[in-house]
């Protein structure tokens, strides 16, 4: 069922790609919609192992966990959400796709995600 | 003139902290509210490290440059902006801040830091 909902954040944000990952970076299920930016999977990999360190650091500073993370680039939107201690979900959207829509579905989402992985 | 800016963005967004710093850790200036935060510049030195990281990779993937980084934590929420190709500036905030407005600040401020980084 993860395909679905990871479908469902992709097509209603309008957005390219939604990726479940853990943060060892090996991906659980993965919605692409067709694009012209190509294989986003190097970066959800990326994402995956910035976020870890960050994890990590963030934990020893008593910065609390991390929630959320947006990186903007000239080319993309990156939306990641934390769900648990071992997983994520990355949405990435074109760098001037709606990113208060994309936030919210993901927010949305989270829970019938975290059920799934249950 | 860089105290001024920061001081600015930090009281107008009613932040913590506003950091103007290189992609190598060291801050150029620093303006700090005082705050039940305690010192935050051990945080401002991680998120250099791993922008730093993000930067180097983001390239290789040819993703285009990084424009803005924020982090969301239990505790704050963190907005990073990249200035040039060595400076980026990092607002700090409380977890329920006013995000949408440190974001405006930190986009109105960049020509003036930029102007000042000449």
């Amino acid at each position: 069922m993860f395909k679905k909902i990871l479908q469902d954040i992709v097509e209603e944000s309008d957005g390219y790609s939604a990726v479940l990952m853990g943060y060892d970076g090996l991906a659980v299920e993965q919605y692409d919609q067709p694009c012209e930016a190509g294989d986003l999977n190097p970066f959800a990999v990326e994402y995956a192992h910035v976020l870890k360190e960050m994890k990590d650091t963030l934990a020893i500073l008593n910065s609390g966990e991390i929630e959320e993370v947006t990186v903007r680039t000239e080319r993309f939107q990156v939306i990641i959400r934390a769900l648990s201690e071992d997983y994520f979900v990355i949405l990435t959207m074109a760098c001037n796709g709606n990113y208060g829509k994309g936030r919210y579905l993901l927010s949305r989402e989270q829970f019938r995600l975290l059920e799934e992985l249950q």
